[in-house]
């Protein structure tokens, strides 16, 4: 059940990288909703590969195919099943990894744990896995639009290796992430970070980079104590991320470094409501969301796979060396934008429906009191 | 049931910061352990109040109960009550905190979500929530004694504000952690943090810093993609502790700033075993673990709850200045120390159970193959 | 986790029929609602032993106290601790069971699943663990009255031994069900029954019977397919309870007797709402239920316990015999109706909260369309 | 998340009777298991419809696909995906239901919790959902192959309308059931049955009857107390199946009929293990199975749909009639059979794991102590 995530709004994603293809059962969806293959169909053209110039050139149109739970265009309250079929897997290409594990992939642990694996590709370890989520979130977008309209969530390339860019979360919009192949909002950064990655690509080499996420719109009361506050839930659905290293919320670690007379968002009343000035927060506090803002930042490693010799030993324990064939990203950061943003939105659509069950208020009536 | 963790080891918490008590019951723990009050008041001691000159004076022993799932001084298998009465609770130095929400704590969301709140302490937002994990992870210890002899968990505190220790995860000790009131190992670090911290509260202020966690001694195989990789669990139970603002697990978000050939663990043999060169993954791969030591760090926000006036608003919107009074740690880290210790060896315990489900291997003989 | 029930209305219930006590925490409680300890009482006090002559004289008062989540006499939507203490447990009473397994009891299966038991009393296996049910379903019972005002759950003995008892279930009231001990509100059968229990009770034998329960002013709409069926989540509710053998549901056994063209309940309108004609689906249409009476029989054997000698072998595999001392019910039924109808009340108030967060309707305005 | 069941050995199953197919995956799978299409398909081809003149006419093959999960012929413990298309959906022959309710069928259910359905064909309240039950439990014997050898389950037609089979659950065989179309293994019944079926199907009407299934080889110690007992989830899983209106263990309602001193089974010394005389217990007792054969029963309701006549409602509130065409089955027991099968099979799957999980113990050295 490790392939599942969410309460009420639960998503269960299966497939491998190279094999009959990847897909998603999205259950406990809310009835009536509007839902075409083109909806999902938008965000996962955002993720797919062989998009640009700077990610892996392996060729998937990644076409989806609803295949229960809409009927005459409308959510059922039933299962939703969404297949993508593989379509330019190479598995020749990994020969060499039946018999050596890549350092920092997950070809040594998946043969400690399960005692077998998918070694033509990286099977459930490839970032390919993660067309199930975006699927999903493309459903919980849906769901979202009518329990807490006007909840948007925007994630966007903050880093690269040492290129930082400078970007204002609150004004920054979808259009400027999409403005540039790299999805970094701050278009001078952007042009070099593109060079960086064909430069290290050239290398045979990788970078890693941060992600910042800001969800606007985010009605009160969402997150529940103690266990799944809101904060907790968006770290695990970041930190279940290929790659991913680290998680922020509001402050984070520089907040760490402040006094409490620094760090706290004094409330204030503004157009009849209670909000803060700042938001050190990141619009969660007690694990509940407060109205503002939430702004998370993941760390994204750089990816494991190399196109030049690396030290390793094989399935029999003997030391050899490993140079990876087969067709990677040099810089996993473009293609994550997409897929942070449909963590975001499996988290809060779990989280709205859980409150709506609960609390039983509609998301566009969650009072101010 | 937010306020329950762990799938086959599954806890649940009880119990406000000023009411009947708090507590917890473990389900799914393994039949046979020996298990004593003695067993899980050891941890609770270490995390009450009142233990030092630099924490909150509250008044209590934190005296637990086990009322059932124990006879004759072994784990039956079904649950385990834990008990700890509330003794020292002074609701009447929250009166104010009735009509006007405390800065960055989780008064306003509680309200916001729930309609209704304790406003007699913190309710379940305060620390107090936590004596129920450490309790519980008293019994995960002794399960974890049985399923994976050898892993042990050490929590330490690597910085406070701009204070940071040199400490190495590879040979802390326990002993070395516990010489001191403020639980940082590095000894002359440890005192200018102590000094610090009588600084800030002298001020009616706060201060925050970084917990490090690592646990060495864990078998390869733990944790289970793709959502419940051991990294995202990890990262989850963390970022539900109180004032949790980061997590970062082995390179972090430093290992954004690294390429793929800098950052990789390569494979070597060693005492014919598996095992890496570098550490940098944290002892995790693909959210399984790799045998290596887990790493992780976790930032904490200065406490919220000041002694000083701050700017707020009251329950019924009008803005106004609050200043606490009650009894409050002006740094949570010392006592944080081993409730994230806690916090580990409850995923650890829930996914060793897991994998022994699914794959029917034992913790002592997971092989290297 | 196999002492827990409920996805959002999720209680798990502690406690060993000799031990510390007995006990439950509710979570996903709604908010808002008054609660007391005297809502609760009141119904445990119609399970309690001693209540009548027909029953153990066992003399518990189980008083319950409400540890945590209630402020103020309002439910705060956090997990509510309910606690009863045993006063009157006798271990030395059950010594033979130490080496001995009671017939067609737990004694043997606990000792083959965990390798431990407690063997003073029945342990979890007792009925007395239901004392956490029924405290759990008085809660459930208010937040229903919010939900689904209007929504009642009546039980009732339908049977003993081959004494059968002739009532209606659309009218059959609380008050008549309470008006005698083996609450059987047939006057003259109850009477019968009253003496048939003394009678098996003085040859130290026992009884079972069936019991009835009937749920009027269920909302259509109750219920989720394809698993979670409200006619399959009340059938495990009801055979997860002592002694219990089988469920029935509508026309039951005798409806798979009938031709469908009898079977079938045909539409009508009724005062404006779409009605049926007949009710062999006992409420329940495809797992979701129709607005119709909810109407169910559960069978209860003998008690197992018999304070005559039986044929038993010992923990050490010998032949031998034992006659039990202790104080046991000679038939369960009168002390289970209360507990029936608290397994029917969780599973309502479980779905209904499940209907609201997914479909978003309150029960009060569920249309008829 | 109601189309998921299991918690270690999880399925989710998706798909209506007329869309793009029905599928299941299957979380939570032991790894290192040989799996093919064609271990599948085998339980597929004893479900489908066609199969004989007693069973709706309409022609799907139901060849299924293993999408994910299993590689080079073994199962890799990530989720395994498998799809049945539909080939032979006639919506047109539904028209009628978009506009009225078929009695006692789940139509005007659906409508009233979802507020929509899919009225070509019946959705997901079609018997066609079942076919990702039998394809999982088709992985589920694989599993219990290995961790509990010897465990098979069969099922067969116990009764239908008036019409009682003689059978033996002690000896009888696989091959018995199989050796007629309408799977009762007592021969001279079975022929009878047959006519019964087609002399109901010429009078378009249904008939419904009792399936009995006996599982035997199970080892003790399976089911956890107190709301997963095993006769609790086999009862949940039973009335989870489309026209179940019942569910026995053991001596059922007739148990209810006995004394205690008549209906416990006496413990005694067999070949060295601890066994009972007579089963009423239905080789579960406390909820845990205790070694002797798991008898139940499951009363199936007749066929809703009707060829002729009936009395009903439009959506739009006007009394009306509605004659169904369409193809059904005028007796859904012979089809049911393996559906049964499949339900008891996966309730003893997921809790061989969950005991192997919480235990440790291997099904094959479960001791008798």
């Amino acid at each position: 059940m490790s392939s599942q995530f969410g309460q009420l709004f639960r998503v269960a994603t299966w497939g491998e990288s190279h094999g009959g293809g990847v897909g998603v059962v999205v259950d406990g969806c809310p009835p009536g909703l509007e839902l075409s293959e083109a909806d999902i169909q938008r965000d996962l053209d955002r993720r797919r590969p062989g998009q640009s110039e700077i990610v892996t050139p392996r060729q998937e149109e990644d076409r989806c195919v609803i295949l229960s739970g809409v009927f005459k265009g409308k959510t059922l309250g039933t299962p939703i099943a969404i297949n993508v079929t593989n379509k330019d897997a190479r598995p020749e290409a990994y020969r060499e990894m039946e018999t050596r594990f890549r350092p920092s992939h997950a070809d040594f642990t998946y043969q400690a744990k399960y005692g077998v694996r998918n070694w033509e590709g990286g099977g459930r370890a490839s970032a390919r896995e993660t067309i199930g989520r975006v699927a999903a979130a493309a459903v919980a977008k849906k769901a979202l639009a009518e329990i807490a309209p006007g909840l948007e969530a925007i994630a966007y390339v903050r880093s690269i290796h040492y290129l930082e860019a400078a970007i204002d979360p609150e004004t920054v919009t979808f259009e400027q992430v999409e403005s540039n192949i790299v999805r970094c909002p701050d278009a001078s950064v952007a042009a070099a970070m593109v060079e960086l990655i064909k430069q290290v690509r050239s290398e045979g080499d990788s970078v890693g980079g941060v992600i910042e996420c800001v969800v606007r719109g985010v009605p009160p009361g969402l997150g529940e104590p103690v266990f799944d506050k809101l904060s907790a839930d968006l770290a695990k659905a970041m930190m279940s991320l290929p790659a991913s290293k680290g998680f922020e919320i509001g402050s984070g670690f520089a907040g760490a470094k402040l006094k409490g007379s620094e760090h706290n968002d004094p409330f204030v009343m503004r157009d009849g409501k209670i909000r803060t000035i700042g938001n050190r927060s990141g619009g969660i506090q007690g694990g509940i969301s407060n109205g503002e803002d939430i702004l998370m930042r993941i760390a994204f490693k750089p990816t494991a796979t190399l196109l030049r010799p690396q030290r390793t030993v094989s399935v029999s324990g003997e030391e050899t060396e490993l140079s990876a064939r087969g067709r990677h990203d040099p810089c996993v950061l473009p293609r994550a934008v997409p897929i942070v943003e449909a963590m975001a939105l499996l988290v809060l659509c779990d989280h709205a429906l859980r409150q709506r069950g609960q609390c039983g208020r509609q998301g566009t009536a969650l009072p101010q009191f």
